[in-house]
This record gives C-alpha cells, sequence and structure tokens, in this order.
C-alpha cells in the first residue's frame, strides 16, 4: 500500500465507526501518521438503520464520507480496504490492497450480527446492521406487500404480511413500533384492495422483558406502548430456526412469516492473526485492559464493540453501544498523545451518559443517569440528542426536516424499493 | 391478476413516468377503472439523476412512490409488474404477474439507452436512465478514485481519472459540468495524496454543436461555461466502440478511460405484440395520430417518448423530454373524459414552454418562447423549474435544502459508495 515514509509514529485504525473515528478526530494536528482503513468509503449512523428499514429516512443522510471526516487533517491517510490479517510478529497488516507496517495499531472493527452458529437462520433471516442490509430489508417489506396483493391464497397472505422481529433491545423494539405505525397509518391508504388488518407484528424476546439493559420502568412502558401500537409481544420466547417460511421456537409456538428480522445479537469482528485465546467469552470480543492494549500487547489497542475492558461494574465489558465507543476513542487518541509527550496515559474510566429506544410517534423510553422518563418528553429529548450525534450539517438538516414532515403528514415517502431485494415467498402447505 | 371487475370502462396504462402519472391524475374521480403498471414502485424524476450520480442529491428524493400519486383516488389500482407482451386480438396485456384485460390501453413506457447495436459498447459502457444505474455510476466514479490512489503505474492512474461522456445533449452536458466542480472543489480536498490535476473530464459530440436542440447562442454559451471548468469538449467526433480500456472513434482520436458514460442517445420501448410495421423510423417509436392513437387502433394509445407523433413542426415526433411526455398524458386524460361523455376529443397540440440546461454553479443556459438567457438568472430558473416539476413537497424541500448547502459550501455529501459496482479497471498495456 502506497503511503509514503513519514517522521512521525504511524497508526493504524482499522474502521471508521464510532470508535475510529473520534479516535482519529483526537489525533488531528498531532505527530502522527493516521491511516484509517475502512471496508466502506463512509461512516454509518446505526442507530437510525431502523427507519431507513422502514422508508422514514435516506440511506445517504445517515451516513457521512470519512474523507470528509478527514478532510484539512494533515498526515492522514484513507484507504477503503478489508482487513484480511494481523501478524503481529511483523507489525504489519493485510488488506485486500497491500500490507502496511504499523507503529500502533487499533481495531475498532464494531460487531457483526450473531446467528450463534444457526446456519439455515442466517441464510433466511434479514439482519440491519449496514446501510445495503437496512435497504435490502426496506425492499423486502415492500415487496411482501405487493405480492400480498396477488395471491388468493390467505394462508400465505397472511405469511407475506406476517412479520417476526427477534431481539426485544433498542434495534428490535424501534423496528417494531416503526412498522406498527406502517400498518397503521401507511397500509389502509397505499392498499386499499389490500386487508391490511392481517398485517402482524411479532416482537419476540428470549428474556422476561424488552429493553433488559434499561430499567424496569422502561422495559415496562415500552412494552405497553407496543401493545397501544398493536405489536404483539412476546417474551420467554426464543426463535430456534427459520427455513425462510417458519420460524421455530424452544416452545410450541410457531411462526409462518416470509420475513423474520433478527436483531437478537451482534458479536464483535476480531481480525486474523490476533491470537484466540486473547477473546474475552462474551460476543467474541478482543480483551483490553483500561489502556485498552490488547492482552499481551503495548502498541496494539482495540476500542468499540471490538474490545472487552471488564471492570468491576462491568464484568462482561462495556455496552456494544455508540457511547463506548466513542469516549473509548477519545480516551485512547488522548492517551496516544500523552505517550508522545512523554506522560502516564490515563485509565480508561466510563461515564455512562443512560439510554434511549424510541417507540412511535411521542413515544419513547429515557433512563438518565439522574432520572429516569417516558413519553412525549423523551421522545423529543431522543430525537435531539440523535439529532446531534449525527455527523454532519447537512445530514441533521435533512433528517431534522424528514422527521418534522413524516410528523405532520404521518407519512414515510421513502417507500421505495430502488434494489429489488427479491426473495419470493411460497407457502410452506 | 385478481383486480377486480367494475361496471366502469378498465384504462391499463403501462408506465409511472412523467406521462403516464400525468395521465392518472387527469383520470382521477372519472367512471373509469385504472390500472397502473410499473415495473418499480416508484416514480423518478429522470432529470436530476446526474445529481445522484454525482453525490450531490440522494437517491430517495427524485423518487416518489406511485402508491402515494394515486392515494385516496377511487377505482385506482398500481402493480408492481413487467409488461411481457399485448395481444391486441383479445385485448390481453401479459405479464410477469399474471394476465389481464382492458378495455383502452396507454403504453406510457417512455425509453432506454440506445447503443445502436453496439454489443461491446452495451457491455462496458455506464448509462444514466434509471436511480440504480445513476447509484453504479455514483460507485464507479468513486471507486476509481480509490484506485487511483493504489497504483504506480502513471497510464494506468490517468485512465482511472479519466472520464469520458459520449452526448452532448443535456444529459452529457450537465454531467461534464458536474464532474469537472467535483475535480476542482471536492478532489483536492478528499484525496490531497492523489494528484487529481491529472482528472480529465471529456465530452464528446457528434454533431458540430452541443445542446444541438437548443439555440445556437444556447450551445455557444453551454461550450463556453463547460470550457471554463476545464471540460475537453470534442465536436463531430463519434465513440465507435470501447472495450473497457480504449474508446475508439471514427477518427485518430483513442481515449484510455475506465470510464466511459454513454448519453448518446435513447430509443423507445415499445411492447411486443404491437404490430412492428407502427414503428416509427425515428428511435423505435410507435406511430400515433394526433389523438395519441397507436396505428391501427382506436382504443390503444401511446404517449411519451414510446409515441411519435409527426407534425409539421415535428417531423420526426416531439422531443424525447418530460414536457411532451406530460402535456400528452394530460390531454389524452381529457380526451378520454370527453369520449366518455359522447364528447369529440381535441387533437393534441405541443405548447414548447422552452428548454433548459445547467453546467454549474451560476451557469445555465435557457430557450424560452419569448426569449433567451444564460448565467446566473438561467440558473435560478432552472433550480425553480426542476424544483416545481418535482413530484412531493418534501422532495422538493429537501432538494431545495441540498441545493443550498451545496451552493453555500462547494460540495456534495452523497459521495457514497453504498453498493460497491467493483469494475476493476486494469491498463490495456
Amino acid at each position: 500500500m502506497n503511503i509514503p515514509q513519514s517522521s512521525f509514529p504511524r497508526v493504524i485504525i482499522i474502521g471508521g465507526g464510532f470508535g475510529g473515528i473520534s479516535l482519529a478526530k483526537k489525533l488531528s494536528r498531532k505527530e502522527f501518521q493516521v491511516v484509517l482503513l475502512d471496508r466502506h468509503n463512509y461512516h454509518t449512523f446505526q442507530p437510525l438503520l431502523y427507519q431507513v428499514s422502514t422508508g422514514g429516512l435516506e440511506p445517504d443522510s445517515i451516513a457521512y464520507p470519512i474523507r470528509k471526516v478527514l478532510q484539512g487533517y494533515p498526515n492522514f491517510y484513507f484507504r477503503l480496504a478489508e482487513v484480511l490479517s494481523v501478524a503481529t510478529d511483523s507489525n504489519t497488516v493485510t488488506t485486500n490492497i497491500g500490507d502496511l507496517k504499523f507503529d500502533y495499531l487499533v481495531l475498532a472493527t464494531g460487531s457483526e450480527t450473531n446467528f450463534f452458529g444457526n446456519e439455515t437462520l442466517q441464510k433466511n433471516a434479514m439482519t440491519m446492521k449496514t446501510i445495503p442490509q437496512s435497504l435490502n430489508l426496506r425492499s423486502l417489506i415492500l415487496e411482501n406487500f405487493e405480492q400480498a396483493l396477488l395471491t388468493d391464497d390467505l394462508h400465505e397472505r397472511e405469511a407475506l404480511m406476517n412479520f417476526v422481529i427477534v431481539g426485544g433491545g433498542p434495534t428490535g423494539v424501534e423496528l417494531a413500533g416503526a412498522l406498527a405505525e406502517i400498518k397503521k397509518g401507511i397500509l389502509p391508504k397505499d392498499y386499499p384492495d389490500l386487508d391490511t388488518r392481517r398485517a402482524q407484528i411479532n416482537l419476540v424476546q428470549g428474556s422476561n422483558r424488552l429493553l433488559p439493559a434499561m430499567s424496569e420502568i422502561a422495559s415496562k412502558k415500552a412494552e405497553d406502548f407496543l401493545e397501544k401500537l398493536g405489536v404483539n409481544v412476546w417474551k420467554e420466547l426464543r426463535v430456534t430456526d427459520y427455513d425462510g417460511k417458519r420460524a421455530k421456537t424452544n416452545q410450541d409456538t410457531l411462526f409462518e412469516t416470509a420475513t423474520l428480522i433478527w436483531a437478537a445479537g451482534v458479536k464483535a469482528m476480531p481480525i486474523k492473526g490476533l491470537n484466540a485465546t486473547d477473546l474475552c467469552t462474551f460476543g467474541n470480543r478482543l480483551k483490553v485492559n483500561d489502556l485498552h492494549q490488547v492482552e499481551g500487547f503495548e502498541h496494539i489497542f482495540a476500542i468499540g464493540d471490538v474490545a472487552c475492558m471488564t471492570s468491576e461494574a462491568y464484568p462482561k465489558g462495556h455496552p456494544m453501544m455508540a457511547q463506548p465507543a466513542m469516549q473509548q476513542g477519545e480516551n485512547l487518541g488522548e492517551n496516544l498523545v500523552r505517550m508522545l509527550e512523554g506522560k502516564k496515559m490515563k485509565p480508561f474510566a466510563y461515564r455512562d451518559k443512560g439510554s434511549m429506544a424510541t417507540i412511535g410517534r411521542n413515544k419513547a423510553v429515557a433512563d438518565l443517569p439522574k432520572f429516569k422518563f417516558q413519553g412525549v418528553f423523551a421522545w423529543f429529548v431522543w430525537m435531539f440528542v440523535h439529532l446531534y450525534f449525527l455527523i454532519g450539517f447537512r445530514n441533521r438538516l435533512v433528517v431534522f426536516i424528514n422527521w418534522v414532515y413524516n410528523y405532520i403528514k404521518f407519512d414515510r415517502e421513502a417507500r421505495l424499493i430502488i434494489r429489488p431485494f427479491k426473495k419470493q415467498y411460497q407457502t410452506s402447505k
């Protein structure tokens, strides 16, 4: 890879997500040569992917060109590359566009959907971790309704209009709420010749409450909101398999469905070459100390979803969410600068700013460190916080306008099948 | 196809473009059963596709859900379908989702890129007639620059940064201008480690002037604007072949290029089953009389690009553009209602409202019936007219905001490779 030699030490950052971007920003104008590698040329604002899937937002307004983030930073290099492996003995990263040596390496590779080894599930379920995946889901949802119009087989029509969302975390809850609003507000108008009352939205959660990482009151309220919107909430139920037609569970419950969305788990994406014994038992993450150093190395770091930094308060590592990733990126950036200046590095301390989930218009739940609240006010705070963390003024403006429009008009105009997904459902009878 | 029987006569409209949508609107609340068929579930505002390709606009804001256009119209049915053939003896349309009988049939199928039979060209050239095609072009342009960074072979690097646009009509001119602005305003900032001065934009026109359908002064001024932006304009030159690496012309001129965009012609898309002897010799269009009736039929009509209605003023039929299509759709809609009411149909008379093309910021040319003007004012008029004809308030607002942002910031933030196109260029040496 033709990155020029420099007198500054070279930091390779793998991944332009929340962690990688925060770190890169902290290293701007410092005496490092920074090389950022990513499979995409853009940063994805993952918390809003579900709105892309449900036609509420354009994909482009929750993505931001990585090159633009780095514009004007001296000694910064971006390369669109897939990292294949790391050789820790020679300090070399191998990618699909060549090799590159590093002085410091930071893994900020994030996480992917975890099917816990079930290949049938993986093949047939929809996921929502990237923009293309979210667009595929958007296409499939709309294609299902178009196909439902064409069949005289009631069994088939119901399966096409039956949505099963597995996983009651924020992604599952938000997606279920958005689908319920589409069912209520858009389907009857768009499909007057289809009995859209038959559409079902099922949210399946393994444990005994939704949003298990949040407070009891948030869980309770989220469930209330969802039920008010007509979502069928199933607790203490696990989907064990899905062949594209029928979802089996650990109980007698079966779902006949053309669309199963898997939001029931993520696993970290460590890179080949970093010893597997360093993996945390939870979600494939790499064990790091409180300076983000991967066990056994002083110059190899991991931040965000891929890192497992355990402490008394977080025995399984920090939550795999945007906040810890951003804070870790900032802390590591400051530490690298301190190190350069001969100062002592500061151990990471996570400041939990709270968490939120939105269910629908005027319906959200928020757990802040000082107080917990639900309803309209939480919904406004949710929107404000998401706009605040979205990268780019234009993105904020366009997202804001879409939200105002959607709110006033009870509408979602991006219900477009730009690239058909073309999964043809046929009844299992 | 399960469309209910109705006591009203059934009109099938094939195509939800400018013509089909205008017609559908005119038939709302009238005593017809209207079935609109389209391959996409959205209407595409084709005049702005080049801005999607060049990262200035999101795809979703120039598309509009067809079902939403028809919301609230009684007796309207939309089906997402590919029409395969028409049987004129049995008044049946055959599609990939089944057959359907009609009382009246309207072809509004539009046009596709015309490679004049050259299959090598067709295989290797990029086109820009649909949103997916435009997104592919966007991806390829950005991928080329990423790839140019990786090569030490100057010849290869220059070919990757060499853009050849074939066709000096509005599409070619607008795309060339937009690429020139990207070269000037964005590339040096995004790719500080690439000598982007080597990027070349070539616009190749067969005849002796650009924008041949416009006035001489518009042609002259458009060429001036493009040259000021650094575009190489080639006139009286025809690209005869392109193998993915090298474009041959009818002269000695050769272009080594990884990207050839073909905007040098369109041809109508008539449907199998309508007798080929009814085809106009110009661009595969179906001959119609001034009531839009396809020759030989009283109940089968064609409007827009697919129709060839010749007159003294338009011996080759009307221009294959949005305006004639919209006016024809409206006229035919009114005529169908007149027919129902037992009144005489009105022959179509085209009101030429003029034409325009934009080259870059503050640079456009406009030929209106009463006067012709160029520059800043033309540019504002161009924007106003395009916003006016764009369907949907949200689309207008989002496009407007993007334009204001791009204008103030000299930027185009949708430079995102959402779905890689992955055409790997290798030098022909």
